[in-house]
């Protein structure tokens, strides 16, 4: 592998405090090696773009709506790949990615979910946790497969379910973890050092 | 409620590692107000029946093989009455349980799983777990409902997957998690001071 930065595009469709997070992590050095080489959104009002263009990252707005979700997203691969990013990295992007995507970037494509898999994917996973009574919750980062919330798992971290806890708690709680686990699994991924083995993804 | 202690029924098939750890809990004041009323094996060969002899606990065999499961829970629905429990505590216990045992003590019926419920359900949790490349595994405390592992959670634990772990160095991580879960639980249980809302279940 050569001694080039990994070049990040991170695709957003609201706020991207995952987005930010991953930028923190590279300004503090806890993800070595590692660009944001394009923040991609697909709704133009998503604040985390704003926040990109702010801190002088390249950006780039690809509207989703109203367009057909092959077409669109022949146009969000032809802007990573002109971006040349070596990793796709979902920071709440709320599209379903179709095939084509999917498999232009083979096992390169990345996503954070606030449960621990395989337990509540889907929608609102955190108030899935609290209407099932679960004790304990989490967020799982994965590589991205055919199937929802299902490809292999790279790092999950746990938190407590509280008695007290809501909706609006228990995702607070999960949030401050994903910020850490995300970059960590990053790191993971980049420095190219790991082995997967049918679902087992272990560091090599 | 009386002063009275809590009444435990303990049912096993195996060692029952697990009511060992429950009766050190009550033995170090862990687990205040509460006395095992009897241990009750359907195996004969069960060791934690013996241990249980060893310790002076009130035991009773009941042997389930060739007898029809109706027949076989109501003798030990009869044994566990005449022993006056407050609560059944699943150990080991190797048996599905009929309808009418569960009716017979509803809401009264514990058991432990070695995973975080609703994820790995059934045999093998923690092979399960690692086929799946899981990094968090855990335990589970429930009550027990009509369904296989699903009735409402009183209490989980988590422990990390590690790189290195094959199905036995994961399975130890969780028992050990299991023997502070089930006393911890016990506790939660028996001091009457819960609510169970929907599926959630809080101290009072």
């Amino acid at each position: 592998m050569s001694d080039a930065p990994r070049r990040l595009g991170i695709l957003l469709s609201g706020r991207g405090s995952n987005f930010l997070a991953i930028h923190h992590a590279i300004a503090e050095g806890r993800l070595p090696n590692v660009e944001i080489a394009l923040v991609l959104a697909n709704v133009a009002a998503a604040s985390g773009l704003e926040a990109a263009i702010q801190l002088g990252l390249p950006t780039a707005l690809q509207v989703s709506k109203g367009t057909p979700r092959e077409d669109h997203d022949a146009a969000m691969i032809a802007l990573l790949r002109e971006a040349k990013v070596d990793w796709v990295v979902l920071a709440g992007y709320m599209r379903v990615l179709t095939p084509a995507f999917i498999s232009a970037f083979p096992n390169r494509i990345v996503n954070i979910h606030p449960s621990l898999l395989p337990a509540f994917p889907g929608l609102h996973a955190q108030r899935q946790a609290l209407d099932y009574g679960a004790k304990v919750a989490g967020c799982t980062v994965h590589l991205v497969d055919e199937a929802v919330d299902h490809g292999t798992i790279v790092l999950q971290r746990a938190v407590p379910v509280l008695d007290t806890d809501d909706e609006a708690t228990l995702s607070a709680r999960i949030l401050a973890e994903e910020h850490l686990a995300y970059p960590q699994a990053l790191a993971r991924l980049t420095s190219g050092r790991y082995t997967i083995r049918g679902r087992q993804f272990r560091q090599a």
